[in-house]
């Protein structure tokens, strides 16, 4: 049996008998995770990494709703990345998918250059100097951009793929020209998109895209993603996407 | 009265007794110049300049729609050119709309650097090199980059906004990815979008963007303006931009 710390739970995703270990108190994983694993599922990888990883979410999901050989996450939060480790050996998936506690700087030279086809990422949103931040804060360091900028998450991606391979990526709208101009710079080209919006009369709020690397231009639109009906049940995608019937 | 030619037929555009001279089998102005027109409206605007301005819609539809004071067009071709300019009168509009046959590529000598406060363009939507297009046909000269790139429309609009002024945009998502980094490669920050949908379910078949030269970041979503129910029948909102009751 896997050992939990006092200030931690144990949550059920509802997949397969996935289970994650998250802080009672502290950053959980949040729709996003969800919904950059469901835009990913139908990607065919040998090998992927997820940057910033945090508890593992996104590898976890990934196991079950791919057939992804290799899962690698890398987090530089010693005791996120520590409770990502535990959750992998708590659903013995310690073959499929390897955690590594280290700064996303550093992944060229813990991986080497173009080892994965396929990279995610769910960053942190707020660009740096977007108001007061303190550094011991955890769930700051996941939302704000302390670490890694978002042209660090990108440079860094372009390096680790393999030509062709794919980059994958949850953020905001409000970011996308700085999303588009950076994945252009290191050339990964956007390739393919899909805008989630709350409700019908909605204006998106968060983004989903996909970057392939030196591949040529023309940028495929997917139908946005409604999360709720307009009586504020979830909709009959997002039942789907959470394994509800 | 105003003389029409024999190939040609005024068309009533429902909005404040405005027509139009088209060609009875040319190229018609479609939804995308009645969308960016409503896109447009709530731009306090001195001046404006419709580049690439066909049969002159968007500068009548802009003539009622907003408070305009000066409105002008430019468009390369002789023919639609002469339509517009005998729309204008037909309207009685020559004080606030003024159209001139031109190159977009001259216009900077045309006008003037920093002469607009606001410019809008329905530009040709099909890059360079794509598919086999005859030069001779009107209508391929208004879908296709003949004889101006989306680099040119862009560099040109910056050079002849003032400071802070407006470039206002229909265009397609595909090319999204091409629109956002030639906006920023010449400090047009994209700063509002909204994307259009045929329906609900399907992906957007068309892009409104709004840059304000040399403005700081930060992107703002509209919602997504959906252009029919499911039973087909056109949206409440569309009805309103039509002017149908």
């Amino acid at each position: 049996m896997t050992d939990i710390l006092a200030d931690e739970i144990i949550d059920d995703l509802q997949l397969d008998g996935l289970k994650i270990i998250q802080k009672a108190n502290g950053f959980k994983f949040g729709s996003d995770a969800v919904l950059i694993s469901d835009f990913a599922k139908d990607n065919k990888s040998n090998k992927t990494l997820d940057l910033c990883t945090g508890t593992g979410i996104i590898p976890l999901l990934l196991s079950k709703k791919t057939s992804t050989k290799k899962i690698c996450g890398i987090e530089i939060q010693h005791d996120i990345c520590d409770m990502a480790k535990r959750s992998v050996l708590l659903n013995n998936l310690t073959e499929q998918i390897s955690i590594t506690e280290g700064n996303l700087l550093d992944a060229v030279s813990i991986y080497g250059k173009c080892s994965f086809d396929t990279i995610t990422c769910n960053p942190p949103y707020m660009e740096q100097g977007s108001g007061l931040i303190n550094k011991a804060d955890t769930k700051l360091i996941s939302r704000h951009e302390i670490y890694c900028t978002l042209d660090d998450v990108i440079r860094v991606s372009q390096q680790l793929l393999i030509p062709m391979g794919r980059f994958i990526m949850v953020h905001r709208p409000s970011r996308l020209a700085d999303i588009i101009t950076i994945m252009r710079k290191y050339k990964l080209e956007p390739k393919r998109i899909r805008f989630v919006q709350p409700s019908v009369n909605k204006a998106p709020n968060l983004l989903l895209i996909e970057g392939i690397k030196g591949a040529g231009k023309e940028l495929l639109f997917m139908p946005n993603l409604i999360m709720y009906n307009d009586d504020l049940t979830p909709t009959d995608e997002i039942n789907k996407i959470y394994n509800r019937s």
